[in-house]
């Protein structure tokens, strides 16, 4: 069985040293998370994930939920008793509003804490995200008794969520959606159409189940400016608030899928069921998009989860093996061969997984705290600031995140060989889980198409051009520094081409928009390997300077930072020039073909 | 369920124009294969492929193979009838020597069919793909006595084969195997020990398996030196050569792994059974090497193969599907949404599989020949030029190819959004499929380093000389060409990188193996690279030649060919810069951290 632990020790370092956690303490919810508290929380989470989560990992694979004839569904053996311990923990209220009976605390801590419990197990923790989701969709867009009615019960998670967009012919193009809601003349509608590719849509974890669903007021508008979000619960809540009479809504049939098969991914039906209107009527997209951009970050945290856990099981695998001798020499000579850890290219596996990782938490926390002070910040700039920041880079970590959470997994995969792709050491679960995070809450494609369309135009560039000023001001902060040159002249020619790419799009892509789409994956990448890179010169500097004052003890740890940064600016940056190379080739060779000359 | 057609008019493209097949049609073998016939077979094959293999495809993944208490294992539903089917259209004989009732074809045409057939089925494939590398090791090494026992029945199909390498504790190096022959007096040796991951080791296609089995004599040295390889068969063959009594081997149990479910993945146990020695004593990784150069070429196939079919599919459900708009206007107005074959990211996935798959179809069959030329060739040096360029290919066939064939198949897999990771739409089971070429037959780290360790260097670098001069004449000959010079001169770019790769690992790896364990992989992509834009440079020159001599009727492919060979030089060239910049910087950072800070 896999193994795991959370990476507590980083998580304090980029929370502490690299966000500098306690600067933050005049900040709603920081206030009660001094550096000591956070610090207990990450154990006690990280043991829970490990002690609760991980062992119904596998079991959660192999057995899968099974849907009755009635149309229930039943999570595998175990699940039920591990969420409602995850519930009494309080794991899931963490970040969400005192006001509901949350405990406030940063959503950053949340984000930290949410990575251990999906390391330990994804399809599990999914059901407690989406309750996320939901409850964020609420808050923003319910009307006052709709968050009185729901939100008490979803943040203590004796309630779960989930969200209905897709249907079989409409995914990313939700305009096409055909889900009618027709007024009953009370205030509620009755809801028909299905739902298809539902994670959480239907179990046995709660007592009820909130469905926030997109559908078509009748004689709403067509496309995306008639759609509009409702409330569907799965038990109508009675008038003391409690699950009451069964709404007509049910689980048609489960997905067999390829992976995360702990969590039920369900066909809904739903025949006049009655759902409330959340927030204006035909203004659903603009609410769900509340839900998505949690959503979306939440997913990327997913990729480095499982990047993580892999990667700490490919490091326990490398050092265990037996298997060849060292190209420089034998290590082991009293044992039949040297561990494969000594192997250049298994090295090689390990140290790009953990460049990536490790780069990926702090950026993942630092975008996480933009996110808290957006909300939080007494300073307007602050909170603007954040918010660009927070839209600037959420598809980037939702896309580059999750493409290389599946990489790594690939790599941590193929350091065990053929063991690798044998179902009983578990690696191959973290390939097949990791795919999913690459398509769902919007495939990459369109976490790319959302950056180069949207986000970077949005304001007049304001948010790009804040991150250029930034990064580019770490680079010349830093200049003079030798030590610092090898990390902060490889970022500089890495955010040059960020640059390059960028007016590239600005001279070709307004007048021709195959441009922007033809260039979309890759800068997309670019941007992210640059968002890493730029984390890697901040926890070099920090490493450095902590190093300089003689940090007590902890030497080691901030070494292999330093390490691990020069990997990833030697190993991973020279990407960046491929990337310009291919976005400056334009759109005209990728669109030459006929559609049915494939 | 998937569909598949197989790439006749591609391969036909290839064998003719670019191999130029009929220039050696004074080979033994080639004779009788003149255009016609060829033509004739590549389209049964593919109708084969598509009618018998196809259908059985998910019902193989799903069902798997099944392990009863006897040890007896039973394919799936249908493989025995179509195995029968396949038989008696011998295409498993297509090459072999006709003095065991083979058909005598070249090589590379059945690498040719190989292909379709594992597009189809590849799990199904595997049991007369492993047969075939048992045939080549007996043939290579076996007694006059051995060949005329065992080949008939194993061109014939009646009886199968199967390589028995890895133990628990040795799989990489075969050195720490343990498998023990003893002697029994009577020319025989019993066979103890317990072998893995042996594909196709018990099933019920057959009527007898021909275990080729790597094992120790007792009192032989230790590591690689005292390795010796035996015939062992499930069936004895009785004194009229038919399946007599049962050996004392058997199948313990099967494995559950990720993909390829409908090949039985054994642990095969070995108590006392009775061997015959093949070769020499000792001598038993030579005899293996040739059925793994064998296996490698046929597992690039793979990569291939998967990447062909999953392209297909991926291009039906793109010109199917309707979602959103083309970013250049409405494409379709009339119906709901235009086809997502419109999006230029859509695109960019697509062209990135064909482009990879038409060089690397070229490749193969390039290479193929060269191994026809190696063997048949009545001129020294067309038999050493082919042999160099088999040798040196082999590891770049292999591990690129199946890189590329995974990383394909999961671009297809994306194609199709949510519906790609749902099992019915059958685009997951390739992904799962293709994982394992990346792994078995000596893992794509393997491969580097025979590449980088041992091929580069052997007779002095007389094979990689060959490869940089012939590479280096086409780009000189066509340099004055201004309708090559977009192909040309990015193929020279490529050339120069990796001959100054190639410059840096005789200056830096000599003394520091490390640093050529660093580079392996980096550099055999890079080689890859190179290869299949080398192909690309070919095919190019070929369709400009045959367009301006007026190609009757057939001006489309010749133009879509132009098409995808810009692509290929736009988009995936660029890499080689990324790939030498990484060789360059060494070994040192990867090798920084102690065993024990990962």
């Amino acid at each position: 069985m896999p193994v795991y632990q959370a990476p507590v020790q980083d998580t304090l370092f980029v929370l502490n040293d690299v966000l500098g956690w306690q600067r933050h303490d005049n900040l709603s919810g920081f206030s009660d998370a001094a550096p000591d508290v956070v610090e207990a929380i990450l154990n006690e989470a990280g043991r829970f994930a490990s002690d609760v989560f991980l062992p119904l990992n596998q079991v959660g694979d192999r057995e899968g939920c099974r849907r009755a004839e009635d149309g229930s569904v039943a999570t595998p053996t175990g699940f039920r008793e591990a969420y409602g311990r995850f519930r009494e923990a309080g794991w899931g209220s963490l970040s969400a509003d005192s006001a509901y009976g949350g405990q406030g605390l940063p959503h950053t801590l949340a984000a930290a804490v949410n990575e251990f419990l999906s390391s330990a197990n994804m399809a599990f923790a999914m059901y407690p995200g989406l309750t996320r989701g939901a409850i964020a969709a609420i808050e923003s867009h319910g009307s006052p008794e709709q968050k009185a009615l729901y939100l008490p019960k979803m943040v203590d998670g004796v309630w779960t969520g989930t969200m209905n967009l897709t249907e079989p012919h409409a995914g990313t193009d939700l305009g096409l959606l055909r889900t009618k809601a027709v007024p009953q003349g009370d205030g509620t509608y009755a809801i028909t159409g299905q739902k298809i590719f539902i994670s959480a849509g239907e179990h046995d974890l709660s007592e009820n189940i909130v469905h926030l669903v997109l559908a078509r007021i009748e004689g709403a508008p067509e496309g995306v400016k008639g759609i509009s979000l409702f409330i569907v619960p799965k038990f109508v809540p009675d008038a003391a608030g409690n699950a009451g009479a069964r709404n007509a809504v049910s689980c048609g049939s489960l997905e067999e899928k390829m992976g995360i098969h702990g969590n039920a991914t369900c066909v809904m039906n739903y025949d006049g069921a009655t759902g409330w209107l959340i927030g204006e009527a035909d203004k659903g997209l603009r609410a769900m998009f509340t839900m998505m951009n949690e959503a979306r970050l939440g997913v990327g945290v997913q990729g480095l989860a499982i990047s993580e856990i892999a990667y700490q099981n490919a490091v326990a695998y490398a050092r265990d093996r037996l298997q060849g001798r060292a190209l420089s020499g034998t290590k082991h000579g009293t044992k039949a061969a040297d561990p494969i850890i000594v192997h250049p290219d298994v090295r090689r596996m390990l140290m790009t997984i953990r460049a990536i990782n490790e780069a990926g938490r702090a950026l993942i926390l630092w975008t996480a705290l933009q996110g808290d002070l957006s909300h939080r910040s007494p300073d307007d700039k602050a909170r603007e600031g954040g918010d660009d920041w927070m839209g600037l880079l959420t598809p980037v970590i939702k896309g580059v995140l999750t493409d290389k959470g599946f990489e790594n997994a690939v790599l941590a995969q193929q350091v065990y060989g053929g063991h690798g792709y044998v179902a009983e050491w578990g690696m191959e679960q973290f390939v097949r889980d990791a795919r999913i995070a690459q398509i769902y809450e919007g495939a990459n494609g369109i976490q790319a198409l959302d950056l180069v369309g949207r986000k970077l135009a949005l304001n007049n560039g304001r948010a790009i051009q804040a991150f250029f000023k930034e990064v580019g001001a770490f680079c010349e902060e830093h200049r003079a520094d030798e030590a610092m040159a090898p990390f902060t002249k490889t970022l500089k020619k890495g955010l040059n081409d960020l640059q390059a790419a960028t007016l590239w799009l600005m001279g070709n892509a307004m007048g021709k928009p195959d441009n922007a789409g033809a260039a979309s994956n890759d800068y997309m990448h670019l941007f992210g390997l640059v968002a890493l890179g730029y984390m890697w010169g901040r926890m070099a500097k920090i490493a450095q300077a902590k190093l300089a004052a003689g940090a007590n003890g902890d030497t080691s740890f901030l070494e292999n930072k330093l390490v691990t940064a020069r990997f990833f600016m030697e190993r991973l940056m020279p990407e960046t020039s491929a990337h310009l190379a291919r976005i400056s080739t334009g759109a005209d060779t990728m669109m030459a073909l006929d559609a049915d000359a494939f």
